[in-house]
């Protein structure tokens, strides 16, 4: 991971104004610890945070126990203000409570706070041994529509039908998102993935999008690939990938492959980009109910996710510092947590890291 | 790949009548070499399929110069008649030529023939080294409906949408398939893969069919497994999976994933099945016209697709003969083609196929 890697953002008012500040004010930010083991991991972020003296004060908020009317989930309205007036967040998992009548957590997050690219830096990490080397990948997922538009129906008894929606509004937006951030990043090369082939009208208006942006970017080389092909590539040789854009659910899909490659979602970071510059850094794995308060998860994709937050606040020596104990700590490999196949504890992790800063 | 892995059919009557008459009768079967290296493979299955004595006689069919009426795509409707007389085809790669007003090869064959089913077998090939060691995995797709439903209009200017329809029919007939081929052939559990977290409608009514039809086979273990989390598992230990059953788009993508795994598509075999028991193999790789008639193909997957054709027909000795051959001259190395390293002639490596019989 590069330093400019996890640095989802592009220069917004937001930012430039934070980093103005960031040397004599204190920076609030919203903290969703999330469910299962997310206490534990956020508690790492904090404690870390703190040993490198990040001026962040944490404005923690918890899912609710019923459903807010105003956001019709178990998200409250005061914590969905809470990421607005302060512009960034950090997340950690969260289960959606099983029931009707509401919607999930990360949806509601997505559509509520108009986050609509999600970016998702994978690269190998030093010293952690997988079947790949030398991946470093950037995914960037359009995140509000697609095949996420909950438009479903049955037509008639036994025949149901799902809506993809496509527009070019939000095709542009994530594909203007994706050449800034090769741009700006030293990248040298833009994948849209696409089912043009089948899809022809809604994958063809995200392509047709992204070929307008890539005009402007006579700089970055621009490639289509089709989204069977690409998956075999990833497999075969990821190193022909850099940036990577595509519609929402083979976002979800190549992310997901892409985390594999370097050992899974609890080592790779992601960012949510939103209208504004809102920026909600996440660890996307699951909450792992079943070791849950047991000092035993590894609080990495939330760390990485919280230096993706920094950067994108302009916090870059604090990010730099920060990224370096982590990757040392785990390079060293002897406070691995059982993940990674050691025996290190929550809090053995953390406390390597801190002394690594 | 053991011997069962390569039948992709249930008894069906057709094949039953097919083995009754195999010891002494001629079989027709319908070729379509297709384009690009389509030829020169498909010359190397009838040279291996004549050195093997196999009781085949070939009925060639090209695709055509201009649009079929009847079909509306460049397949003449007498091919698909051979087919649908004959049973059985075995189909190289074809490229859909360029132009408005008719239909994809492919989707062409898989509608008008009414192949439900894509079986695709993944298994590591013994002696030829890739990342992953001891593959052994069978997709089964549903081959069409879903996304590949062709429904697509523009809602208003900017914005587009695509229709995907899943049926109680059509989902039903590939679990079926599944679990039915699972139980014939050794295989213990059947995953279905889905994004029903998301696409409650269509992708839960897949998921319902296949408990469905799981129920009636209570000795085959059944799971559930979300697509993005397939891939990423995929790609950290295949041997999590056996046989995996899905809808027809994550079925496009994770088959070429999966292939990807063991070299890719030039040594990966597919079969599709129809109503009534016909059975098209292909290879589904390109048609690589860069390469087409130098002599340099790989007719690995046409060979492999071959063999899972007579399988279909009960010819299992022959099937053995023939994959034995081809499994040992890609295992000794020293008649490799261009792509997996080697600098043999396709006319090399078929040669030494036939000496190996
Ligand atoms: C939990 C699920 C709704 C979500 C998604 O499909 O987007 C997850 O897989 C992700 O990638 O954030
Ligand atoms: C060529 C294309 C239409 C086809 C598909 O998408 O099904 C191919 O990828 C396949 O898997 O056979």
């Amino acid at each position: 991971l590069s330093r400019s890697d996890l640095n989802p953002n592009h220069t917004s008012p937001l930012s430039l104004a934070r980093a103005f500040c960031s040397a004599t004010a204190t920076i609030r930010a919203t903290l969703f610890p999330g469910d299962g083991i997310g206490p534990e991991i956020a508690e790492s972020v904090k404690q870390v945070f703190q040993a490198a003296d990040v001026p962040i004060e944490w404005e923690e908020h918890y899912v609710g126990d019923q459903i807010d009317p105003r956001t019709q989930s178990f998200l409250t309205w005061e914590s969905l203000e809470s990421v607005r007036r302060n512009g960034v967040g950090l997340k950690g998992p969260m289960a959606t409570p099983i029931g009707k009548g509401h919607r999930s957590l990360n949806l509601t997050l997505r559509k509520e706070l108009n986050l609509y690219a999600n970016v998702r830096p994978c690269s190998s990490l030093p010293g952690y041994k997988t079947r790949y080397d030398n991946v470093n990948l950037i995914t960037i997922r359009e995140n509000t529509e697609g095949e996420y538009s909950g438009l479903e129906h049955q037509v008639v008894r036994g025949v149901v039908e799902s809506l993809k929606i496509i527009t070019r509004q939000a095709s542009l937006r994530v594909a203007e998102y994706a050449f800034h951030y090769a741009k700006t990043h030293g990248r040298e090369r833009v994948s849209a993935i696409h089912k043009a082939n089948i899809m022809q009208k809604t994958d063809g208006l995200f392509l047709k999008c992204c070929r307008e942006v890539a005009e402007k970017y006579p700089e970055i080389t621009y490639e289509e690939v089709v989204i069977d092909n690409c998956c075999m590539m990833l497999v075969k040789n990821p190193a022909l990938f850099d940036v990577l854009v595509m519609p929402n659910l083979y976002g979800d899909i190549i992310s997901d492959l892409c985390a594999g490659l370097v050992g899974g979602l609890g080592l790779t970071p992601s960012c949510n980009i939103g209208e504004g510059g809102i920026a909600l850094a996440e660890a996307v794995h699951g909450s792992a109910p079943d070791i849950a308060g047991k000092n035993l998860a590894n609080p990495t994709a939330l760390l990485l996710s919280a230096v993706s937050m920094l950067r994108h606040l302009n916090l870059h020596d604090k990010a730099d510092r920060i990224q370096n104990a982590i990757l040392k700590t785990i390079a060293e490999g002897n406070h691995r947590t059982a993940d990674l196949g050691g025996s290190a504890t929550t809090t053995d992790f953390t406390n390597a890291i801190c002394d690594h800063l």
